[in-house]
């Protein structure tokens, strides 16, 4: 193919369940592109309807309406190519759940007219690989091409024809595939492959709706690049930015749209969590080969943790409604990054912070939280629970409990760890959500994965809140955001160096008194990995297998801690156990309990907690070679 | 085939992601089935490893144990024919998602061997048809015989062979499937037809895991009937009891393991949450012929519903180690039906209930307070709060808040409906936790689903528990409920009929004094039904629909609420609207960042909240021709 294809990378920021707004947007970037003379413009997956929806899917209307806005996006195709995601409905067809067949599809239009039905059953392409794990539920919403080759009695390779589309007098055949299609290294069918056999093939074109997870795009690179290799054939992928979630976890989109020359070196990427239109000039005859190579940024360092979050913030509190927020800043670490983070999006007058001490917050943490106001320019308020919770105890420890049939009364008493449960729920549901209403907004939670993973909080205390922002961060992770904010973002120590000196502590009871070094009992050099292992792990770790690698002194190594620390915190195989079951139990016991209830959470990694970690509240359980490796380890008198 | 089959149905309690003891039930009926006789046992689908476990399926180990178990049930089946379900991994393929491929399969053993590997893959059956509706993900975690055809370039129905069994030196050809492959009417395969047609059979074996729905055995009856006539091949159908969740939602499973005999007629039916193993002798000359009829216990009714609650109640409380439970009795409906319910299942002694007044809270409801909680026998506390309120209040509003930069300062004001938040949370997060701990169990929540709906209830106060049992019916189901437990369950008026007169309220203001008939905002004979349709429908009614069929006069009768209702409620089509909007923005709007946060839902509708409504926080959405709609209804002077 001898000419020049000038693409406009259409990297939108898709609005999920708003069709109207999305094809606004997408009307404007096909007229800007018009403009800067393109010949094609290129949309991402789902551009009209967006991705995460629930099941919005359900409702005919909502079909309707997409279908609606679909027609008006190909209706403004006149003189350029209009590549784009939608749902593609046959309403003369239905599911595997009875109710009208829907397809996650590839649209392809030029002069108001859909190409691509002259070989393939519908004037659209269907996605062969559909995503059923972490966030993604495809088959519960779309039939895939695998489906249909099926109930059509056909080869699916077959189906997997190009679209050929006539641009500027030449007939350009295009390899459309959908997101997952690209990502069919664990697939026994691969997609590219099988067009590509039905070739020739000119142009891939991979629409995505992608989220962001640290490292994923530097994978992408590699899994992409190699594909492009084998089919010696450029790729441009779009990717839309923006954020979508799922009830329980909140995704950001990082766009980085990229195009791949036929050699696989990448030659154009849009930059992150940006809504660009760019335009890339490639040479079919040479497969792009004139191009300079760009560099793609990391995504695997604190910075792009940072750009995550804080464009998972400023794209999430609008779309719920929210401009202000009230943070409970403890003099601790955790806090203390969410009131920076926050205070950067939102600007500090629109950030309370406020202390709530009781008497066994120290008068170090107590400075260092005024410390963290007065560096950020945040107002501030002090706001004591000592007296409200003394009450609640007195309140619940003088009310007699009578049975009015016989008579019988008793009362009831307030243990000490029931008194730091009080306390924490005194702070977050009668001070916090009050305060929050007051000042017009939402209050934050603050907790950190570490304590998520093992249920470290209190339900409708320090685990309540709008929005979980640092949810998805190990404590370590925590720390090294706290460096980036003082370091890269505001540069200066906005988070006083001796918050982050701290031992960490939740400071509910003279127990943990952080100015006698006491704290969490979570101890974060080792847990963090532990736990790291147990959620994020492709493969889930269990107890069977920390023992197994203890036992074989290849766990540090397997789980990423640092060498040497096992021995120094465990004195005995028997604590280790000890230690190992306890976790285990808190993980999988009481914490699913609280996370069912738990706030929404920002993702960044590849395991986050809600959505993309289904769980049932069943209780731990340890596996019968578990119980025989404890007892070899243990010795014959240890039971089961 | 000319002899009779002594089959053993057991529907056994499967305690979910427990192959340890789920294993030691199956040994011990096994063995009574032996005892009894019997040519064959017949468990249900995953018995070994129970089904609704979340990401547990990632775990190696577990699945290790799974086949570990396994094993030791195939073992057990000396002179018995055992069929069951577990997983069937195989290690040496991935699944679509790159783990070690699982298979939800059936096992079909005798004398310590695995049978139909002489004309499969595999030494087991596999499903065809993966459920991924509701709160079934089977794609997430299954390969499924569809896919395994595509990859080995076979034609599915062609794997769908008979297993072939020697029982008394007969050869018996079973058709065996799996739950959903009995389901197929929406599918465009038919698993049953399929065997068929690679027959002869002589009978059929459905193994599923197919929790309790209202109506769902009724429609169950019909299809599997239906198919069992055309294949004149008796069916025999084994469910398991227990409950099982998914975290935000907690299903209970009724069993009814059903024979059915070659013309159709169910010859045999196990009791409803019931773990029973009962026997059948099933002629295969005639193909059951022989056997009467039995009738199967309708599922529609309200003592359905009261059987699926209590049950779920009493299995998931001990689950998660709760033994009794602190309930807040307002003296309106729903808390009087919880606590009635829960003391039913505990006893009294381990109920306690709590009357937490404030100056809205009139004389009447605390009156019926105090009544409930004598007629039921519970220990009765009282704990106003209305001074801690006050005291919040003032804290609050006297708290100055200073930006310590600049030392700007100000202070916030708590408006009347915030005062009402202030109480609802006093209430469950300050008092009826603390309370909960210092009894030793959890508080309960008593929403119902009209409330759920559209969040008219408060995050960290009503809404709060470890448990909302009655949250999947419909307020109108509560007083049915009410009107049962009195009449069938209590037989005299536990709850007092006064309760069940009262306007509903929740009487956080004066605005909603009872004594004046004020209540509630939610006109339920009419929003139940409105906000059945948006949430129940399969395919799922939005404003759209809503107003189209206002428009055409058939909103009554499409919705199912009494004849003549929406004429006397809305005096005009703009008051009509107003409320639609209303009510449809609170339901996808703050309602569903209300139920992000809420306790698990017992389920018993074909659409409960939680995992089985997926949803997403994307706010109200108004689709184009709703829009249209409306300005044609309101006349042109309407804007959008």
């Amino acid at each position: 193919m001898a000419f020049s294809l000038k693409i406009a990378l259409a990297q939108m920021e898709v609005i999920p369940g708003r069709p109207d707004l999305n094809t606004r947007t997408m009307l404007e970037m096909i007229g800007q592109a018009r403009r800067l003379n393109a010949d094609m413009i290129v949309f991402p997956e789902m551009a009209v309807p967006g991705y995460l929806l629930g099941d919005t899917w359900e409702q005919r209307a909502f079909l309707r309406d997409c279908e609606e806005y679909g027609r008006r996006v190909v209706a403004a195709s006149e003189g350029i190519c209009v590549l784009f995601g939608n749902v593609g409905v046959d309403w003369d067809r239905i599911g595997d759940d009875g109710r009208v067949r829907k397809y996650n599809s590839f649209f392809a239009a030029r002069d108001g007219r859909l190409c691509g039905g002259d070989n393939f059953p519908y004037p659209f392409r269907v996605k062969s690989l559909q995503p059923n794990y972490r966030e993604f539920e495809d088959d519960r919403h779309f039939y895939s091409l695998r489906k249909l080759a099926l109930e059509l009695g056909e080869k699916v390779e077959d189906l997997l024809q190009p679209v050929v589309m006539n641009v500027a007098g030449n007939e350009l055949r295009i390899g459309c595939i959908l997101c997952e299609d690209g990502w069919s290294e664990d697939y026994s069918f691969k997609p590219m492959a099988a067009i590509s056999r039905n070739g020739p093939v000119h142009l891939f074109v991979n629409i995505s709706s992608s989220p962001f997870t640290l490292g994923k795009n530097n994978k992408r690179n590699r899994v992409f690049s190699r594909q492009v290799k084998d089919a010696c054939v450029p790729l441009v992928y779009v990717n839309n930015v923006g954020i979508q979630n799922n009830g329980k976890t909140v995704f950001t989109f990082d766009g980085c749209s990229t195009v791949y020359d036929a050699g696989g070196r990448t030659v154009a990427c849009c930059p992150p969590f940006s809504p660009v239109l760019e335009v890339v000039d490639l040479d079919l005859a040479s497969g792009g080969a004139g191009l300079s190579p760009v560099g793609v940024p990391d995504d695997r360092d604190t910075g792009s943790i940072y750009r995550a979050l804080s464009y998972g913030i400023s794209r999430f509190l609008p779309s719920i409604g929210i401009e202000r927020v009230v943070i409970g800043v403890s003099g601790g670490i955790d806090s203390a990054v969410s009131a920076s983070l926050y205070t950067r999006v939102l600007g500090p007058d629109n950030v309370l912070l406020v202390n709530m001490p009781s008497i066994y917050n120290s008068p170090t943490t107590r400075r260092l939280a005024e410390q963290l106001a007065r560096n950020l320019g945040c107002p501030y308020a002090v706001v004591p629970v000592q007296g409200a919770v003394e009450f609640t105890i007195g309140q619940i420890s003088r009310t007699p409990v009578v049975n009015l049939r016989d008579g019988r009364q008793f009362s009831l008493g307030v243990t000490p760890l029931m008194a730091e449960n009080i306390q924490a729920r005194d702070r977050s549901a009668r001070i916090l959500a009050a305060l929050a209403a007051a000042f017009g907004g939402g209050f934050t939670c603050n907790a950190n994965k570490s304590e998520m993973t093992v249920g470290y909080s209190t339900l409708y205390g320090d685990q309540a809140g709008f929005f979980a922002a640092l949810a998805d961060l190990w404590k370590h992770q925590v720390y090294d955001l706290a460096e980036y904010l003082n370091r890269q973002v505001y540069q200066w120590e906005v988070i006083p160096r001796e918050i982050i000196g701290l031992v960490p502590s939740a400071e509910l009871s003279f127990d943990q008194a952080v100015d006698q070094g006491k704290g969490d009992p979570i101890v974060y050099p080792y847990h963090d990995y532990l736990f790291r292992a147990f959620v994020e792990n492709w493969n889930r770790a269990t107890p069977e297998d920390i023992l197994d690698w203890y036992r074989r002194g290849v766990l540090e190594e397997n789980i990423g801690c640092r060498p040497g620390l096992v021995k120094r915190l465990f004195g005995s195989p028997r604590e280790f156990v000890e230690d190992l079951e306890r976790w285990w139990k808190a993980y999988t016991g009481m914490a699913v309990a609280k996370r069912i209830q738990a706030p929404p959470v920002l993702a960044v990694s590849r395991r986050v907690f809600g959505f993309d970690h289904r769980e049932a509240q069943n209780g731990p359980y340890f596996t019968s070679r578990y119980l025989e490796l404890k007892k070899s380890i243990l010795g014959c008198s240890q039971g089961q």
